[in-house]
Parts: C-alpha cells; sequence; structure tokens
C-alpha cells in the first residue's frame, strides 16, 4: 500500500464498505459526541467523516488533533446507518474507522480558519494566502480558472489556431500604459521592458507565416491601484489571423467564448446572437461603449421636442451647437418618489439634475403627464415625447441636455442604474454584442488629434480616408461587450507601411519617432505583410463575470493586494548592494 | 466569396479541378518558362503552383513579382499533366490558371532569402527573424514545439494534474543563479524580481491544498551567455504532487515523456524502461550524472589490479587516501592508432594523458596484451584485468587515476567520445534513466559545507540523518537522464521546519536568514504541510532533441542573441529620464 493513501477523500462510497484503507488529508473539523470522535478529513477531492471511539487505538492522538493538521489514517470503510448519509456528499453513504493514525504535517494555531464562513480582512487573507486557498469558494474559483483556460485552449486548437509562446522578457511596447523595466546587467544603463501586450509581436508572428495564432498570454502593466484590476499583470487570450476581414475573426471567436459561457455559465441563459452595434449607436442608446444589453432601456434623441419649447433650459442649450436632448425611457418607473430617486442619482454623478416627466392615471381615469418638464412643453409636446418613447401609464422618461460628450457617461450610469431598480435587468444570462466601428482618432483636452484606441488598426477606408477630416475617420476596431464589461478589444491591423506612418502623422507623430518606437514592425511590413487582425478577451474579467465575483483578487491564485505587494512573499523587497553594483544603479533618496 | 481566399495554399487536390478559386499567400518562386509563368505561392498550409500565359490579363502584373510578396490570386484550377504531378506536394496534382492578381503586402528586396538552404550570419537570421520564421526548416521547428507543448498540456490534464499559472511578477527566489530585477514605482528603492523557477510557489499550491499542480512554465535567469541556453528565461513543464514518495512522482511522469517522445520522435525508439541508477554508481559507470545510456560502455575500477603493481604512477597514487583508478572499456578499440587519438583526447581535456592496453593477436595466433601499462604491469595483472572487463582482441582499455572527482568528467568525456568513434553509440534512439539518490551536500573549494542541489529537498532519513556526516546525507532528489542531457530534475520536498532548518544549518545558513529568504514558504509548513514532491523538465531542451538541433535558437520562436539583445525590436535600450525619474534610480557611469 502507498506510504499515503490508498483513496482519496472523495472517493470512498457504499461499494467500499468493508475495506481496509488509507487516507491524507488535513483536518477539517473534530467533534466530540461523548467519547466517539467524528472527524471531517478534508483533500483537494472531497471530505470523509473519520470516526473513533475509545476502543481505537488512534482514539487518543485523534483527540488532540488540531484543525488543519495534515494527517494520515489506516482504517476500515463502514455503511453509516441510513438515518445519517448525508446526501450531499459524495461519500457521504460511509464512515471510516480508524485504526491508526499518523501527523504528516503539524499545525499551529491558525491566523486564518478554513472551515466557516466568517469574513477576514484582506491583508490577513493574502498574507495567508495558503490557508486562505483551502476555503471552499476560493479553492473552487481557482479551479474555474483553470478548467477555463484549459477549455481555451482547447477550443482554440479545435478552431484551427496553434499557441506561441511571445517573449517576457523584452523591449518596451508603448500601449499607452507604463512598462514595467527591467534593467540589463550584461548592458549597464540599459533596459528590457516587460510586454504590456503581444501585440507587435502577433502581427510579427502573421507577417512571419504563421496564419492562426493564440496564446493566453500575460501582459504587463505599471498601474496605478485600482479595486477592480491588478496593479501589475493579466491574462488574456490573445489571438491573431492573417486574409481576415472583420467578420472572420467574429466567426472565429464567438463560438469560443459563447461555448465557455455555456459550459461555465451555471446555466444561466447564454446570447446566442451577437449584434453589431456602431460605437455611436452604442453611445447613444446606452451611454456606454460596452453597454449592458440585459438591460432593455434604449435612448432615445428627442431635441425636437425641446427646440423652441416653453421649457427653456432645454430650448436655449439646443440654440448651441454639437448639443442634443435625450430621453432615457423608464417604463414603470412614473412615480415621483422613483423619479426624485433619479435626479438624486444624477447629482450624485455631478450633474445639476435630471428632468423627468412621469405619466399617471388622472382623476378622470384617463392618462396624465406630470411632473415640471411636462408642464413647460404643454400637453402636445409631452404628448409628442410619451408616443415617441412608446411609454403609458405608471411609466417615466428622463432628460438630459448638452453637449452629448458632456453628460453620455451619466446617462449610461443613469440607464443601469433605472433597469435595476425597476427590475427590467434580468441579471441572471449572460448578454453579447460587438461594438463596431470605433472612431480612429479623438480630440484631446488640449484640442490636439491622438489616436482614441489602438494607433495599429486599419483606418476604414485605407490611405485615403486619411486625407479629410481626422475625427471623422473609423477603424476597422471593435470590442465584445457582456453585460456591461469589456470582455474583447480587437482590430483588423494596418499592415501597410505608407498608410501607417500616414496615421501616425495625422496624431503627430513624425516618420522617425514612429521608426523609433515601432522599428521591429515596420521594418516587416517592408517584406511582404499579410493582412491581417484579431483580438484579445480579458480572462481574469471573464473568470470574474463566470464565478460572480467582484473582486480580482479571488479569482488569482497569488494576487497582489492594492499597493502592488506580496505579503506572503514579500515583494518587492530590498535588493542587495551587490545586485545594483552589478546593475550600475543607484537609488535616489527621496525628494 | 472571402476577400482573400477560398482555400489555403496546401489545400487544393485534384478533387477540385475546375472549380474557380482564390488564393493568397506569398510569392514563394517565380520562373519565367518562355512565356508561361510559374509561382509557387506558399501560405502557412503549403505551397499551390500557379501559372499564368500571356492570355492571362494577370500576366504582366504577376511577371514583375518579386519574391515574398503578399498576392491574391483568383483562378481556376486544372489537372496538371502526368507528366507534370509532383507526388511530394499535397497540390502536386493540380495547377491554378491565374485570372486577376492583386497585390496585398508588397516586399523590398530581401536581406535574407526564403527560397534555398543558404546558411546566413545568426545575426542576419535574428534581426530579420520574420524572414527567417518563413524558411522551412525553422517554421517546422517552431510548429513543432507548439504541439509538444499541447501535447504536454493534454497529458498532464490525462494524468489528473491541474494547471496553474504563478506570479511572474514576484519576489526573489534564490535558486542559484542571479534574478531580474524589476524596480518599483509605487515602492521606489524597492524591486520585484523574476521567478527563477515556480518553486516556492508549486510548493504553496501544495500546502494551499491543491493535489497535482503542473504548469508550463517560463523561468528567468540573468545567465551570462552561453552557446546552448537562453541568456534571459526558459520553459519548463513544472509540476508537483501531494502525498507521495519518489516512485509516485516516476509513475506520473515517465507515460508523459515516453510517450511524447513516441508521439514526436519521428519513429526512433524509445526506451520504455528506465532504470533506477544511484548518483554514485552513474559516477563511477558513465563520468556523469547525465549519463548517454545509448552508449553501452560502462567504466569500472580496477585499482586492485594496479596496486603495488609494476606501473608505478597508479601504484604510487593509490597509496593516498580516496584515490582509485578506473577503466574505460573500449571494444573495438584495440589499435595503437586509436588508444594515441584518445590519449590525446584526453589531453585536450587538461589530463596529463590517459593510460591504455589494447589486445591484439600475436605473431603466434594467440591475443596478447600492448601498450607500456601492459608491459608494466606484467601478464598476469594484465589479464585479470581483461577478464574483469570481458575484453578480448582487438579490444583496448583506457585508465584514469587520482581522486575521482578530480578525472571523472574527463572520464565521462573519453567515454562518450570512444563510444562515438567506435561507432558503439546507436544514436539513433532515446535511452532513459532516473540518476537517484544524490548528495545533499557537497564540500566547497573552501572546505565548507553547501547543499550540493535543491536545498528544498528531503533528506533521506530525515532529522536523523542531519545529526551525523553531512557529505553521507543522499536526498530524495532525483534527475531524469536522457541521451547524456538532463530532462528533469525533481525531489520529494522537506515540508517539516524543523528538518529544514537543521538541513541548512547545516549548510551554514542560520535560522533568521532562513526565515528571511524563505519566509514565505516557512510560515506556510507551520500550517499544515502535507508530504510533496514533484520535478522540472526542460522544454526547450527536449524539443531540441526531438527536432535534433544543437542550437536553442533553433526551437525558440524570437530568441535573444548570446549577448541577450533581441535585434528585431531593439532590447535592451535606453530608458527615458521620466522612467528613470519616476523609479528614482540613477545609472551610475562606468568605472
Amino acid at each position: 500500500m502507498s506510504a499515503y493513501r490508498s483513496h482519496t477523500c472523495g472517493q470512498l462510497t457504499a461499494v467500499n464498505a468493508g475495506e481496509t484503507i488509507r487516507l491524507s488529508g488535513w483536518v477539517h473539523r473534530v467533534r466530540d459526541h461523548g467519547g466517539v470522535l467524528f472527524i471531517d478529513l478534508r483533500d483537494h477531492y472531497g471530505i470523509t467523516q473519520v470516526i473513533a471511539d475509545s476502543d481505537s487505538p488512534a482514539f487518543s492522538a485523534l483527540e488532540k488533533l488540531r484543525a488543519e493538521t495534515v494527517i494520515r489514517i489506516d482504517g476500515k470503510v463502514k455503511l453509516r446507518d441510513a438515518s445519517l448519509v448525508n446526501p450531499k456528499l459524495p461519500t457521504g453513504e460511509i464512515e471510516v474507522y480508524a485504526t491508526a493514525m499518523e501527523i504528516l504535517g503539524p499545525s499551529d494555531d491558525l491566523p486564518l480558519p478554513v472551515f466557516g464562513d466568517q469574513d477576514y480582512p484582506e491583508e490577513t487573507r493574502l498574507a495567508y494566502r495558503f490557508l486562505d486557498l483551502r476555503r471552499e469558494s476560493l479553492h473552487q474559483n481557482i479551479m474555474l480558472r483553470s478548467r477555463v483556460v484549459k477549455w481555451l485552449r482547447d477550443a482554440m486548437w479545435n478552431q484551427g489556431f496553434t499557441e506561441f509562446q511571445t517573449p517576457i522578457i523584452t523591449a518596451s511596447s508603448p500601449e499607452g500604459a507604463r512598462d514595467f523595466l527591467v534593467p540589463s546587467r550584461l548592458h549597464p544603463g540599459k533596459f528590457y521592458a516587460l510586454p504590456q501586450a503581444p501585440q507587435q509581436f502577433k502581427q510579427l508572428i502573421m507577417v512571419a507565416g504563421f496564419d492562426k495564432y493564440f496564446q493566453i498570454a500575460p501582459c504587463f502593466r505599471d498601474e496605478d491601484p485600482r479595486a477592480d484590476r491588478s496593479p501589475t499583470d493579466f491574462y488574456q487570450l490573445d489571438l491573431e489571423m492573417s486574409f481576415v476581414e472583420q467578420e472572420d475573426v467574429f466567426a472565429a471567436i464567438q463560438p469560443v467564448i459563447q461555448g465557455l459561457f455555456e459550459e461555465f455559465g451555471n446555466g444561466r441563459p447564454v446570447d446566442a446572437v451577437w449584434p453589431r452595434i456602431p460605437y455611436a449607436e452604442s453611445m447613444l442608446k446606452y451611454g456606454s461603449d460596452k453597454p449592458d444589453l440585459r438591460n432593455p432601456i434604449e435612448m432615445q434623441v428627442v431635441s425636437d421636442h425641446f427646440r423652441g419649447s416653453g421649457f427653456a433650459i432645454f430650448a436655449k442649450l439646443l440654440e448651441q451647437e454639437g448639443t442634443e436632448v435625450r430621453a432615457i425611457p423608464a417604463p414603470t418607473g412614473g412615480s415621483r418618489k422613483f423619479a426624485d430617486r433619479m435626479n438624486a442619482f444624477a447629482q450624485s454623478q455631478g450633474l445639476p439634475g435630471m428632468g423627468y416627466i412621469f405619466w399617471r392615471k388622472a382623476e378622470d381615469g384617463s392618462t396624465e403627464p406630470a411632473g415640471p418638464i411636462a408642464k413647460a412643453l404643454g400637453p402636445e409636446k409631452t404628448e409628442a415625447i410619451r408616443l415617441q418613447l412608446g411609454l403609458g401609464e405608471g411609466d417615466a422618461a428622463f432628460f438630459l441636455g448638452g453637449k452629448p460628450e458632456a453628460f453620455e457617461a451619466v446617462a449610461g450610469r443613469a440607464r443601469n442604474e433605472i433597469g435595476r431598480e425597476l427590475g427590467l435587468t434580468d441579471e441572471n444570462q449572460f448578454k453579447f454584442a460587438w461594438i463596431v466601428d470605433f472612431p480612429m482618432y479623438e480630440k484631446g483636452e488640449d484640442g490636439r488629434i491622438d489616436f482614441s484606441h489602438n494607433p495599429f488598426s486599419m483606418p476604414q477606408g485605407g490611405l485615403e480616408a486619411l486625407s479629410g477630416d481626422p475625427l471623422a475617420v473609423k477603424g476597422y476596431q471593435y470590442d465584445l461587450a457582456c453585460n456591461g464589461y469589456e470582455l474583447i478589444s480587437g482590430a483588423i491591423r494596418n499592415h501597410r507601411p505608407e498608410i501607417m506612418f500616414r496615421a501616425f502623422e495625422l496624431a503627430g507623430y513624425g516618420h522617425d519617432e514612429v521608426e523609433k518606437r515601432f522599428g521591429g514592425m515596420v521594418k516587416a511590413f517592408r517584406y511582404g505583410a499579410p493582412p491581417h487582425g484579431g483580438c484579445a478577451a480579458g480572462i481574469d474579467r471573464i473568470v470574474m463575470l463566470l464565478a460572480d465575483e467582484q473582486n480580482i483578487r479571488e479569482v488569482i491564485m497569488f494576487p497582489m493586494n492594492q499597493r502592488a505587494e506580496d505579503l506572503m512573499m514579500g515583494a518587492p523587497s530590498e535588493p542587495t548592494n551587490e545586485q545594483l553594483r552589478e546593475l550600475r544603479l543607484r537609488v535616489l533618496p527621496r525628494e
């Protein structure tokens, strides 16, 4: 017999009754029922109930066991009394009568219990991560993550993709975030960088003639602390394909993502129809480029009803160029109380407030509009708005006006809030949409034109499109939105050097700077580059959605805390003088 | 029809004759046969022959094509004349008559041709890696590597292992090599390190109650340049198991490695019986702890025959303590010419020479020994040696004497040389052996005791064994040797803090230093650590063996050069002042 176990703690059933067996695992819980000890012995696979009475030679040793001690048990499998069978445990039909016990790994008093559901401060949980990981929900999350990654890999291979690892110690790859730098010892004063994404490498893989690449890729960004992301790194399912257009990429990835959610979504319905929503339409209807389509509310432009109307605030506003009034319909939200709550929400978001109309039953039994806007607009325009929005008695509509970029984001959050408050959003499902036709450029606060997303995307219309208004140029650039999150981002790439230089020129980057920053890739494009495109899906985010967790640290085995520290391993730490000397670096004193 | 292709360049066969199709790919080669153009169009999947005569509207454009231009071809599939069928190509039965062509990606003149087998300087190949990767043998090596990694993953899952990613930005993990450091911006003056191996994390995963872990793990070591390894990082199949003994680990990994070599070994025989060879025996018989067992030669101790003999050099040597004489039998090596060549080899390796005896046919037809040693020893002892070594006429034996540690390594290399020179080594196969019972400690040149391998291994005999002579302590530590390479290294770990502290104490590490350097793991072992063990297999080395390549850069997609530079992406490079300022670092001038 093996030194440690004949079976795992999740394996024994009635079939094994009468067998002499050996188990090893952690002491999950000990109960003393008047001279009979009940020990829940736990390993990765499950829990088996071990019993011992005073006749057992192991009794006195077992009696003294501390929780989380690792032990080996020899014993005999017995059927439980019918009344004691636990149908919730796979091993619930049996128990093991212990005849011998050996302590394999003793345990001190626990700073963090494994048994039970108490909440513990996150810093304690991170410092004792090896204990926290024994707890069931975190253990299951980590297993889920592993299975998700395996499933994704298998699905990608089945779609004809090949996985390649790209370098981790490499050159700076300006992707808009900060690089982590790695000083070179052999070339003192020079630094490597950890890749923010394998963007350039995957494009080089296409230029190198590999047709369909994917990678479960670690990406490194030196981010400022934020609750919902790791401050150091994250994983993405990265893919790239040659000789494709946008719809080819969609066709390749949808079965993977949809299949994944069907497999691991715990039975929650998964949308099979993924609409293509142009960026501008998404911003208008949902106030977001990652709309939550579980929420049925769609905003509409209602400027015409307010133009020159008696509602002076909006009427005046609309005289300015580039302004609009948009309505958020709120079916079933037709009460002053609800309208006031939403108004307060808008104020909490930094707006002066949110006008509203709601429709109630009048004393004569007819439907009548209420609220200050209705009064100022008059019955005809108010009715026209009601008809446009398809609302009726018991419903409400909220209004925001001004330049869309100033209120769109708040409108989007108000839409979420309204959907949730009114129970219109069926949260128990996954709804997807491709957001397409992103603008290539945007105007920064300083009035300068810059890339709005990925500078490597192919502009729609190619070189010609780049000779007109930059702000009118759309890119072959797309995101996948799911339940209000951006799950995937991607693009058809710009593989023509002449278009690339022109695209960068519009954003204020000279020829030399492009050569300097993206030299490897630009050089490659001169020797026969295929049209190509791809995307990347955020693994951490996907696992969070599947596990229904809000904190990224619940789905990572060994996460950093929010200050980018590993409390268990003690990172970062002071280097030795010898290390600094070899790197020819000096740490400057605090200013 | 898709904008780029209806088929890949490896897909069309006689079945498609008559179809109108579209292909995209690289212009591999253009030949002009008197007004008929033959174009080999290549993509990842294969090569298709495209033809055009002057009747084709695409003719004049095709005529001007440069090699490696990316084009799209519309055309019609035609059967080749029987005499022109190329049975070596899957598409060899057909050709495509081109009716239209579009240039998708033009190419400048090539610094490195893709078609043909010319050798190019490695620096050129690395600077234009995207071109080099299009060449068939490198392309195939990279695909092989990808398939090997996938195969390993599948095999590990099938064995019940789960893959987890461990942190890449983490704490220094002293494994004997130099860390790559990563300065922290949020904690200026402190540094992260890239892991030399996931050693501590995988042990923590066991302590956290996950039972069988594996990972295709990147490992980072700041190594000085050497031809056969990457100066920055390498990949290993890393695994760890709880509740196991040494043989359990062997049983888990052998089917994986053996299966891999059977799958990808190109039909070369793969040994199914993997002997366990104690370290001391391996050093004696093979002069190496990674013996090449394709070579049948086994060395033997022959000291007794020389002690007090007429061969004064060895007789005198043997009077010193700790000395030995060992013989390398060389069947079929029985000529003075061969013996002299091997003697010269030993001299090239820094030894004064290598004594020998060879046995030849005497004039009277009997077998007679020859060489100076035979003369000095006299016939009786010479015959005893011959009998011990099982040699006969036409054979030779070589002799090395002294303290084994002084000549063992050269003896091992001589054994290789002899096996190769005499054709005794059948290179066309894979032979494996587990080398076991490694000593825990060794004496350094300064006379100090240090760990000979992994400090985390469990000493055989536990705490008790650590109270005697450290040099006599063996560890549950093992390597897998294959064809003269170390493919795997592993151990049963020391999971008991008290044994760990004692083990470190013997190597001169105080309690505080152990706490400081391995604090996270030592802490974890106090809260119920299971017995555990594992190993790690070098992926790069495995792929090199399978692909029969000598240079690691032939099996890595984007390798560094030997000076740890990425010539294509330009890494490492100068940081910006802003980056240094944020990290509060200054680069010191060269001394």
